[in-house]
């Protein structure tokens, strides 16, 4: 296929008529779909319905201690559920504290803790003229979000293959005391799929950051979420506690992780990990805070996934759901795109997104003409913090939650409006 | 009998031999009683066993609007809990979003975002040099805690039989503004078990507060928890909220309940009801901080309770076991310590909780020889703010936990250790 940018103006202005009833054609379909968030299917979550028997009104709800999990006590977790949410972050049982139904509320309460209360005893937050936060990005809007709740100023951070620019990390990290904290999704990271290489691990544990309160928010949500049976194509990652113990940094690392995508969204259960004094430290204000998490849920959840093995083959029923809809996508920007020179996309193995690079200055009117034709996507600049692209650029696409078909559909769409928007940019 | 008071000094003598023996007969027992938290006990949470029904594999997991549970969305609840919760409180469900698993974390985080964000607009608590809340007292001692965590001077309200002193809530809200709120546990009051009367809701309800961001924290927690079936038994209490409305402050109310003390503890559902507005300014900060509440949980429980019908014939099951074990304290202590002049209890219609007033300065004496012959009570003075009972006199009373048969073994103890301190304190 021709470039775009070797077309004469002639051409384009041909190739600009046609998009314009191809994409009054889609329009007409009346599509209705929603890639905007990385939901998973009501399909998924079928494959969780068999936990729902894992504790009936006949079953033994004690915890293998003895614990009664009907009753209040258990500020961490039940020992059986650190195990299970410790082995998906690949650290002891010790270091890990489970929590309610989603890490993002560890995450909020984590970063509301520092602001309130200081970090291990430092200086709290909100007494501070200036706290800021690096943002390698495209990231988790999410994450953004809560850094921008609480005033914390974001600097953007540039991606690449092997995670974040680490010479930039070390160098603003090292030089400026008011940088606090780090967002990081290494593994299948959200949205662009890559996984931090062991370089870039090895880096991160051995940063010497200004602030002792400096800590790296290690969002693993997609541990164990491959698309792909075969060892080749799962991703691989350091394991950055026992990283950052033996650089010298044990504190420096808090790691997230839950079942949100494993059993039920929204109805899980999460974890974080830490060094003992990092979760001393959390478990003083949780003290306050909350009488423990749902311990029936976590019951729930070992005595219907059992160990890693478990947890792996329900994965993998998932994986099979989701490799199509990665790969009609894949495939179609594929056929529609190839050599247009006027899109990049990633072709990940796992996690819940593609990433996609439009044209400088595109992004924005792609969504906007998705949205029109009855597709909605995460808006463009989400991926950035306070939803600035800067080059307008960078689209997020969530492929879990339609059928392969109607994701391939919603592809078809999808490129019709990159190739308008693209050649309306050329035309100007 | 005769009141200590009148004995002479050698009768007191015999009496303090006496009661050293009687204490070492006692300790000999060898008990291991824990009467320190308002637990369920053990046969009350089979009670709930059946609702691990209510769900399973073949479930259909929709509201009755086709929201499917056990994905993303919904921050409120979903809308039948919102009733079954805003039922148990008397309120519409378009006033109450439902949260986690306790109530206990919907005050800190409450707390917290007042802090951290301020209230509705207000300046965060966190920018001012002095925040202050009235602590009606003997109170419960995790919302002290609470307060105390983020550094709020506590300021002691004496309580009648009809609520808190209500001339000195009223002066005090009214001339100063870093007064910001008041904890409140308006029926069957931990720990003394009383309810407020209709004339003290109306006078909060139409308190003038000085600060515009002073909040009725209203922890309605036994809202249900009746002791007994008659009607004359059973407190009622004026719905706060509408109170507040009618007197022109509908903001000035945040009321709280959870399902801890009805399903199960620690694993239930929980409710905050106020304003529009004051929800609207709650799901600001929620939606950075949470992807809604456990949904599956929720439905769990409206499934099984159904209604406010299903709900009170299972409290009514409750309120068997319960009652015997309350009876059994206070046929001991009517028994034992009737007409010696060195106790008062109180006998409630609901709640979890018995209050002891001993002689002044006899409270930790008392906790503590209980301790020492393996029965542990809620430390003497949590019941007060900073952990200090002024007069070193409440002492709460949680029976639920034990059988009826430990709790008077219990109770025989206790007032041994109430007349062994008494006699040593009128000897000295």
């Amino acid at each position: 296929m021709k470039a775009y940018s070797e077309m004469s103006k002639a051409e384009l202005e041909a190739l600009h008529e046609e998009l314009l009833k191809a994409y009054a054609d889609a329009q007409a379909k009346g599509l209705k779909l929603d890639m905007s968030r990385g939901k998973p299917a009501a399909s998924q979550l079928d494959l969780g319905m068999e936990m729902m028997d894992a504790l009936n009104s006949q079953s033994d709800m004690h915890t293998e201690g003895g614990v009664d999990v009907r009753n209040y006590g258990g500020l961490d977790g039940i020992p059986e559920a650190k195990k299970l949410m410790g082995d998906i972050m690949g650290v002891p049982a010790d270091k890990v504290i489970v929590c309610g139904n989603a890490s993002l509320t560890i995450m909020y309460d984590t970063v509301a803790r520092s602001m309130l209360h200081g970090v291990n005893g430092s200086t709290p937050w909100c007494k501070l003229d200036q706290v800021k936060f690096l943002c390698p990005c495209p990231g988790y809007d999410r994450h953004f979000a809560i850094t921008e709740s609480f005033g914390i100023e974001m600097i953007n951070i540039p991606m690449t293959n092997d995670g974040p620019d680490m010479d930039m990390v070390e160098k603003l990290v090292s030089e400026d005391t008011s940088i606090k904290g780090i967002w990081c999704v290494p593994k299948y990271a959200n949205p662009l799929g890559i996984t931090y290489s062991d370089e870039t691990v090895r880096r991160f544990a051995a940063l010497k950051p200004a602030a002792e309160d400096f800590r790296i928010y290690w969002d693993n949500a997609y541990a164990i979420h491959h698309l792909y049976e075969e060892a080749d194509r799962q991703d691989r990652i350091l394991e950055i506690l026992s990283e950052c113990e033996k650089a010298g940094n044990p504190n420096m690392v808090y790691e997230f992780c839950s079942t949100s995508k494993v059993s039920f969204a929204g109805a899980g259960i999460s974890a974080v990990a830490s060094s003992e004094a990092n979760l001393a430290w959390f478990k003083q204000s949780m003290t306050i805070q909350t009488i423990g998490s749902d311990k029936v849920n976590q019951l729930r959840h070992v005595r219907y996934f059992k160990d890693m093995d478990g947890i792996m083959k329900h994965m993998m029923r998932h994986a099979a759901q989701l490799r199509p809809k990665f790969e009609a996508v894949i495939d179609v920007f594929e056929k529609e795109l190839g050599g247009l020179g006027i899109g990049e996309w990633t072709k990940p193995n796992g996690g819940y997104f593609i990433s996609f690079n439009a044209l400088e200055g595109c992004a924005k009117a792609i969504v906007q003409k998705c949205k029109e034709a009855g597709v909605v996507m995460t808006g463009a600049g989400a991926t950035f913090p306070y939803k600035n692209d800067p080059k307008d650029s960078n689209i997020r696409i969530a492929p879990s939650f339609p059928t392969p078909e109607e994701m391939a559909a919603a592809a078809e769409l999808f490129v019709i409006c990159v190739k308008l928007v693209s050649v309306e940019k050329m035309l100007k």
